[in-house]
């Protein structure tokens, strides 16, 4: 059994053993080592090596044995076929918590496989949760504790940004660009093949840790949905969670199950996941790392309203084309500031939005122009843009002007897009002093605003109870036990439509008739168009065999109609009489589908769109997992072009989208309460041409089992 | 009247002047000299100077008069005041080539565009041709030549990529990007306010120039649209042109107008002008250059297929969701290429595609990967994967065993995706020479590799004619000669229909009727359905008025709606008797949209897309300038899902689409014969149901005069 794990003793080891040191400079076990070393770590360090006696200075033991004490922590990093042996040794002495760097277990196929288990069957025996096999280690910046004990390429920068990852060699990379943009971090976890600890294990710490404001988190692969669902949508509710999602793409996901035998989930399953969660989502390394530098020191805006500031028109041109790509608004600023600007500026200069203080812009004016823009009250965020000039003043000359003039408590994000070679007086520590960001171009300034502001608004939102509607679960399940499935594990048409009718769907009055006068009688009863059905197992498509008559409008049609659903009965299976399912004929000329499919790593998806021919030609459609809160329900609709398109409806009401909502809900409860369905399909919906009602008309329902 | 200008003795001057340099270190005036002087100017150089007798040891003269020779070029940074005299002096002097960088002219406003068109003046007068006012100046980095006339902020390096820039100060930013990247230069041109000069000047010179194998172009607003479009086109059928267009949003557009007073283009004119001129345009600053660096060094891939190879999984499968990302392909190799690969590698390396070599890859691991990869038929393209390894290799030793492997005379591009802090041994410059562009992320490689593709595409599609219908012109011309306009300037619709049925348009058999009797005439001898319309100046929306009856069936339809008509005639204007048009009723479930809109700059867009209540709600359009080509008709219908959705119609046959480039190239020639068409609606179009038959059933059109 795996035992509780230890999150604080794992960051803030008081002592650690290091097994695989080496003397050799330049070999990964002599850099590991004067990583620990140069970083300052506070703790003990005990090496364990078969022969040296003492290595940069630390004494060597020969083995656990010799130890004064049982350390916190173990790093291992031998040859493959010692790790068991150590691991083994350590849970002996009464070490719990291990890092396994040592590479060649699962990733490299079935004997590492089965390497693996072995590691996992010691740490279950003696109580160990270890990170790793194949990983890069980890590191904790707080000044009591400073452990490096990563391959991290240079030193890390200490600030609020935790870090997690299942690549190690991609975090090296992440790290240099970090480095180079000056991003500082307070933990680092390279999480390997995740055999023990997976990123789940580690975001209730997250959660409480203060060090940490913002987290990123790179993952090829998911591991126990629903915990890390549950773990990840708390952590965003608390702080900014960026994620860059890898294995987006097929042969991705190939390289992915390759490269660390993880099941990559399906894409948009796990979209949608992240889109429930609040977290952030990201595909560029670039964009992932300015995103997280920008959380890491900005406060949020509060609005998408953007007042840019620059001292040249062409880069201000294409600051306001970034910001308008990625959503945010560049609008015209108050007259009180247009006029305050005028008075500052150069009669060349524009003070529309953007500012063109033009190229004799000196520091005086960038703190004037930033104060007079950051005082107007339409202006919820600044982007300072400064390009190299050929004039008397720096980037560093124009970070002390901002430092007197607001200092670091700003209320507006100010984002810093520095077009110019970064040198000594480039000011970039000084701008991060007064959390202000600094980019190398608009693009990662806006990108960066947008996803702030995106975050802003989604924590604001009141957090949303899951609705549970009140319907009969008994009766339903008692149709799902008796119900007969096609060889495909297709419900019968009829008690999938009872289904629907019990859950509270908008169906068309049905009935199952066995003889011609009972669809007569239904006729005269109901007084309207009918559609008729052959209910047969031995048919799959029932329109393409003629199995569906619609429009019936005159007892003629209906007798007409019943004749050759009676003949073709007779075909299908000799001498036998038809039975039919009677349905009222809905008609309308917009169509819309909803569904449900069920994702073997992720369980239930639901999804909304345009229905009859543009589902396939127009892809516009949405997905989310289940169960939905009415606000994923209107997030879904709103994501697809589908609102838009109720709007243009007749008779214009919310109502429409509200029945749709409450459509998606119905779903989402329905595969809640009934885990084997494994897909339904409501192919089309039907909207009446005075957009007052949707009806589903077409069921298609998967079901595997109790 | 303007000159004819030279080029050649722009880019090659024997000799200049300059006026405005300054004995004062760090000012303007003397950074300037010192860039001229550094980078080596072959030619004479002469200073004017008011009281200096010399600066950095050339002499100065105090006017033109004392020169021994008539320098070829002038270049102008004196005070805005001072320029017009000058400008006048270098006239009288014979001077024929100006650079007048001094700003404050159009861009500030009534008083500079009066002072910019006296320049004009004075340039016409004497026949000088000049770039700017308001510029960053030019450079030629030829080695014969050296000239760096310009403000580059870092002496350029010398290579193969011209770059026309209308902002200065964003050329300044892309340079200092481009010398990080070690992207080379043949020519640079800052054109500022494009008075005289504009790109499209120096189209020519650079379609001819050896020295430039690349084109970048930054431009904020365009001038002499034909011309220009006949430019870029011309240079585009020879080498790569990338635009990084600006101006896209309407807030940017407005920046635009009070930058440099230029007037965007309609964003969307402005795309498909560059669409069809076969030019590439960017958004970013970074894919700008990166893609510029790409085409700079590559040969252009034969295909989408890319194999990649990597030392560490995770970069390996951002870069595969890169390049799908981008439309590129990374498919499976050839069984005998993993064969090959997995006898060389470690049982953990990866040899689907990609290509895992795993942490352990030393130099020779990557040359002989490579080899195998390059030599794999089903492979266009490759990228390399570098992420800083702990182990014994470098980056420059990799690029060295590439120089003994391949040289630079590869086939195939080869892309190298450092992702590591760039330091002495990074081997940028050795991979560079090998023709190897060297990007830090994934991104950059996967976008500028799928750029090159699709300009290689391009690039190999013979030129087409355009096609010119025979049609009745001047019967056509008597029609619009004598047209009823109504006060809004829209054809009466009797007009209209009968110009579409001269120029071949598939139209419903239509008659103009003035009595009940006519109509059944008509009825009895189409033996069809009948629409019904009221033609009356005084209606605008003819169906909100009901003045349009559809689908009559029978005689009694006929009578009944004829008598509304009447009714509705008399309502609009006392005792008068209904004129009506009749037309075949043409019924299907799908509609298209097809029309034209003229552009204030650019001229006619014409326009397709999905119709009926999806137009405005899906957007599913496409715009291209006027004329078309039968294959710009073609990528319009591609560009947006019509093709998709036509594929779908019942009776699938490429029919369809021949038949809709029929009717876009009817448009096209239309408004070419008739310019003063200046807005058309087809709208809708209805698709049969069969799918064989396309029918504009109504049409509205614009026509500002002869």
């Amino acid at each position: 059994m795996k035992s509780e794990w230890n999150d604080r003793k794992f960051f803030q080891p008081r002592s650690l053993v290091i097994f695989g040191v080496s003397r050799k400079p330049g070999s990964l076990g002599h850099m590991f080592l004067r990583a620990v070393m140069d970083f300052g770590y506070q703790g003990a360090i005990y090496l364990i090596h078969p022969t040296a006696d003492q290595i940069e200075g630390i004494a060597c033991h020969r083995s656990l044995d010799t130890l004064p004490e049982t350390p916190d922590l173990a790093v291992i990093m031998v040859r493959k076929e010692q790790v068991a042996e150590i691991l083994e040794s350590c849970g002996k002495k009464g070490i719990h918590l291990a890092v396994i760097i040592t590479a060649g277990f699962r990733e490299t196929g079935e004997a590492g496989r089965r390497r693996e288990m072995e590691l996992l069957e010691i740490a279950y025996k003696y109580g160990i949760r270890f990170i790793g096999p194949n990983c890069m280690g980890f590191f904790n910046t707080h000044p009591e504790i400073r452990l490096n004990a990563s391959f991290s390429p240079t030193q890390p920068i200490p600030g609020n940004v935790a870090f997690l990852s299942q690549s190690g060699a991609l975090a090296v990379a992440i790290m240099e660009l970090a480095i180079s943009l000056r991003l500082g971090f307070s933990k680092f976890v390279s999480l390997g093949n995740k055999a023990d600890l997976t990123e789940t294990d580690f975001l209730p710490y997250l959660l409480e840790d203060a060090d940490s404001r913002v987290v990123m988190l790179y993952q090829e692969g998911l591991d126990r949905p629903d915990r890390f669902r549950e773990g990840l949508y708390r952590l965003c509710r608390r702080k900014p969670v960026l994620v860059l999602k890898s294995g987006r793409s097929q042969s991705a996901a190939r390289a992915a199950v390759s490269h660390t035998g993880a099941l990559a989930g399906s894409t948009r399953a796990v979209d949608a996941l992240f889109r429930q969660c609040g977290a952030i989502s990201l595909e560029r390394v670039q964009e992932f790392v300015e995103t997280a530098l920008a959380f890491s020191l900005a406060p949020l805006p509060r609005g998408p309203r953007v007042g840019v500031v620059t001292n040249a028109g062409g880069p201000g041109i294409l600051t306001v084309d970034a910001l308008e790509r990625v959503g945010l608004q560049v609008r015209p600023f108050q007259e009180s500031t247009r006029q305050r600007l005028r008075q500052l500026l150069p009669e060349e200069a524009a003070v529309e939005n953007p500012v063109d203080m033009i190229a004799s812009a000196t520091q005086e004016t960038y703190r004037e122009t930033l104060k007079i823009v950051l005082e107007d009250e339409s202006v919820d965020a600044v982007v300072v843009v400064i390009v190299r000039p050929p004039v008397s003043t720096t980037p560093e000359q124009i970070a002390r002007e901002f430092q007197q003039l607001i200092g670091k408590d700003h209320e507006k994000p100010v984002m810093i897009v520095l077009m110019a070679h970064r040198d000594e007086h480039s000011g970039v520590e000084i701008f991060h002093s007064l959390n202000m960001p600094v980019f190398s171009h608009p693009d990662g300034a806006a990108w960066a605003l947008a996803s702030m502001w995106e975050y802003a608004r989604w924590k604001s939102l009141p957090e949303e109870e899951m609705v549970t509607l009140s319907v009969d679960r008994d009766q339903a399940q008692h149709i799902l036990e008796q119900a007969e499935l096609s060889p495909r594990g297709f419900l019968a048409e009829q008690q999938a439509w009872k289904l629907l009718e019990l859950y509270g769907f908008p169906v068309p009055r049905f009935a199952i008739v066995r003889d011609l006068e009972e669809v007569l009688d239904i006729f005269r009863t109901w007084h309207c168009p009918l559609v008729l059905k052959l209910l047969s197992p031995q048919i799959v498509h029932k329109s393409d065999v003629g199995a569906v008559r619609v429009n019936l409008q005159t007892e003629s049609d209906i007798r007409q109609a019943w004749d050759q659903l009676q003949e073709l009965q007779e075909k299908l299976a000799a001498s036998t009489s038809a039975v039919c399912l009677v349905q009222e004929w809905i008609s309308g000329s917009r169509e819309l589908i909803a569904g449900v499919q069920k994702d073997a790593q992720l369980g239930h998806m639901i999804m909304v769109g345009l229905g009859g021919v543009l589902v396939e030609t127009l892809e516009e459609v949405a997905f989310r997992l289940a169960p939905l809160t009415p606000r994923d329900a209107r997030e879904m609709i709103r994501e697809t072009r589908l609102r838009t398109w109720l709007k243009r409806t007749r008779h214009l009401e919310a109502m429409e989208e509200s029945r749709l909502v409450d459509i998606l809900l119905r779903l989402s409860q329905l595969v809640v309460d009934f885990p084997g369905i494994t897909s339904l399909d409501l192919n089309p919906i039907i909207l009446s041409d005075d957009g007052r009602r949707l009806t589903v008309v077409d069921v298609r329902m998967e079901w595997l089992g109790r």
